[in-house]
């Protein structure tokens, strides 16, 4: 008989069906054995009423995470987990576990403290609530690829491997390449823009590397960097515009594609509005003075509170869990950021904030070749090392722009996860480099 | 105006239209100048009668891979490439330059030998030619997620700094993690088969890294792999049979989506056969010796030869471009390969030939954990730097195999393009790190 998925059972109510998967649980309760199945997809309770259909399970010792075979009745049941279940079982054994694993897989929530959970992710991922937020990052991807598609961006895959750190204070890993030194690459920064000149808008899906020392729940070092850049445009508001566009595909892939997820991980969604609504930087700071009567004037940066009392200011004025500050002081963006043509001391760059914190960095680049020497000289940063790259540039490049969105930071802040080592298959911090 | 791009412009004839892109070419003919305007998708021709309408490009000395936009009137001309051409011109300058490239773009051939192309490849890639390899990468790995998606695969990204080097035998590059070593990965084989504990299909589209010193045209050191696992698999021809509905679904886009970069590049399109005929190793290496006279059985392994030879014979036997080669020697396949339970010695895995090269390894991976330790023993290596992998294997895994697509070697053997590096954007070698 044909394998079906769990979660395909309840369509087949008052037929044989055969699942297959692992045994998520097994509990026994007035004589009769309750088993719960999970496969790739979901979990489905199977009965036996009588000893003889889990006689296989009861000699071999086979527990749970064993895989199995599992042919039933499929009857309708609405006080069993999705309304469906099987009886009348025959069970195939297809590979025995005798051994439970380190931390149970089969309550609700995982119990374990997270460096027990990271230890054995292996496993540990196996856990529905773990599945749930891989799964979003799955279907982030995919929104992130779907709508830049629809828009005539092309996919690019740049190299990890690069000559030189790219951008200056970063810290990078550094490798052995043939007896040369080479970098992981912290960005794909220069490359996309590089081939904008090639495809005018692009976007890539890859692993960034920064060796920064930071040991704090918000960081990893090595995550997944959803890119996106293109030429043509006015300024950093045309990339804004885009963004914007983005965040909205992916929040309606996950509420129309991911409702099971959502509700498992119990995310408030949120909405985008038609224009997400923005502040400059340099009111953002009288905004603060006069409503909190903290003086940040003239600071370079935005401070983790300032960000909350930002958010809260968009939630009240606007309703909005987005808002975009734009106008960031030139002295603390990376060299090839473009400035405000008519304030040059701010520049044509935004960051996005989600409910009080910054999820998003991006703006609008220089574009001609003699900004780029004079950015560089400004920033005493030398040219050789950027010679390639300004290749770009001295022959011919438009307007552009760009950003990059952290995929895990994404998924931590949409989710509400407390360690944004949770929203990653396997991550890579100071301490952990296995599993 | 709103701005179209140039192969939108066929559908506005009689209308004043806005382009926008880079300066391709400018030839002057019986008083005439005639521009090519080359945008991130195609170019068009634009016909100024007079030198008003070019005087701000003759004025600034502004020359090909200048950043223009051209607004004209759309005019059917069935000599023109595409069929239209613009009339009536108004230029924008938007980045002159003065600077012609090192090597010319707009000749139907890139002329320059290869270390110039690739030293160069920040602008080179802009040539028609070379944009069109790449958009068809592009388009292999969206087709790869298209076909895996519909068939319930998960995406995963798993990472690409690990503890220890995977796969014995092959070379790779080490790196400083934070005062330990690292390696970078050389294929996600253990963390994709892991994930099918987790998802039970799942998919990759990411960098690997081989550090083995080859200087061939059919190699590089860091590689984008199409990667696929899956669970409950019945044997290696479960994984055939996927790999074969991949590759049409690949080559099937390629045909209906790129049929402009597939005549560009004049690529003659193989068909894929509803089912791909398959030899096994051993009656191969019997055909090589009635066919050829060439006594090869007992080798190890095929060579480049027997390949060329197998191809042949498909091609005359089936009339098929491809042949899937069974049941390799287990010596010479990997630790984690599944034996052919009949014959022991040979392999439950697969090679993918196209027209006589191998494209495609894969097959059926053990899953039990006592079967990994005793191939660990079997190929004299420890079990502790495995122990966070065989953890998947103690906690139960169905039968499962899968496959690696190597996307620079498809689009090589597919094109005919005579070094991998040119199906590659910035490709890495034993002497390259640059671009």
């Amino acid at each position: 008989m044909q394998r079906i998925r769990t979660i395909e059972v309840r369509s087949h109510i008052g037929e044989r069906v055969r699942v297959a998967g692992w045994l998520h649980s097994l509990r026994q309760m007035g004589g009769i054995n309750f088993l719960v199945i999970r496969d790739g997809w979901g979990t489905l309770q199977a009965v036996a009423e009588t000893e003889a259909e889990i006689v296989l399970l009861l000699e071999s010792g086979a527990g749970v995470e064993s895989v199995l075979a599992v042919e039933g009745d499929a009857v309708s049941m609405p006080q069993a987990p999705g309304g469906v279940e099987l009886h009348n079982l025959s069970i195939e054994i297809i590979t025995p576990v005798s051994e439970a694993p380190v931390v149970p897989l089969n309550k609700p929530k995982l119990t374990a403290n997270i460096t027990t959970l990271l230890d054995h992710a292996v496993v540990t991922n196996r856990h529905p609530a773990r599945r749930a937020i891989l799964r979003l990052s799955a279907g982030a991807m995919a929104a992130f690829r779907t709508v830049l598609t629809a828009k005539d961006f092309t996919e690019i895959q740049t190299p990890k491997i690069v000559a030189a750190a790219t951008e200056s204070g970063a810290t990078v890993f550094k490798l052995d390449y043939f007896g040369r030194p080479g970098y992981l690459a912290q960005s794909p920064q220069f490359y996309k823009q590089i081939m904008v000149g090639v495809f005018e808008r692009v976007f890539e899906v890859g692993p960034v590397f920064r060796a920064e020392p930071h040991d704090t729940t918000r960081h990893v070092n090595e995550y997944v960097s959803l890119d996106a850049e293109f030429g043509f445009i006015e300024n950093h508001f045309t990339v804004m515009a885009l963004l914007r566009d983005v965040i909205a595909g992916i929040l309606t892939a996950f509420s129309e594609q991911y409702a099971a997820e959502l509700q498992l991980l119990h995310v408030e969604m949120p909405g985008v509005p038609t224009e997400i609504p923005h502040i400059h930087f340099a009111e953002a700071q009288e905004l603060i003075y006069r409503r909190h009567g903290v003086d940040v004037r003239g600071e370079p940066d935005l401070s983790p509170q300032d960000e909350r009392w930002l958010g809260e200011w968009a939630q009240q004025e606007f309703g909005s869990d987005f808002l975009f500050v734009t106008g960031f002081p030139m002295r603390k963006r990376p060299f090839y950021t473009h400035p405000d043509p008519a304030r040059p001391e701010f520049s044509n760059s935004f960051d996005l904030l989600f409910r009080g914190t910054e999820l998003v960095t991006g703006g609008q680049r220089l574009h001609r070749y003699a900004d780029y020497l004079a950015a560089l000289e400004k920033a005493h940063l030398p040219v050789e090392p950027f010679e390639t790259y300004l290749e770009a540039f001295r022959y011919g490049m438009p307007p552009h722009g760009g950003f990059a969105i952290g995929l895990e930071r994404l998924l931590m802040q949409l989710t509400g996860v407390p360690n944004i080592r949770l929203a990653t298959t396997f991550p890579r911090d100071l301490a952990r480099l296995t599993p």
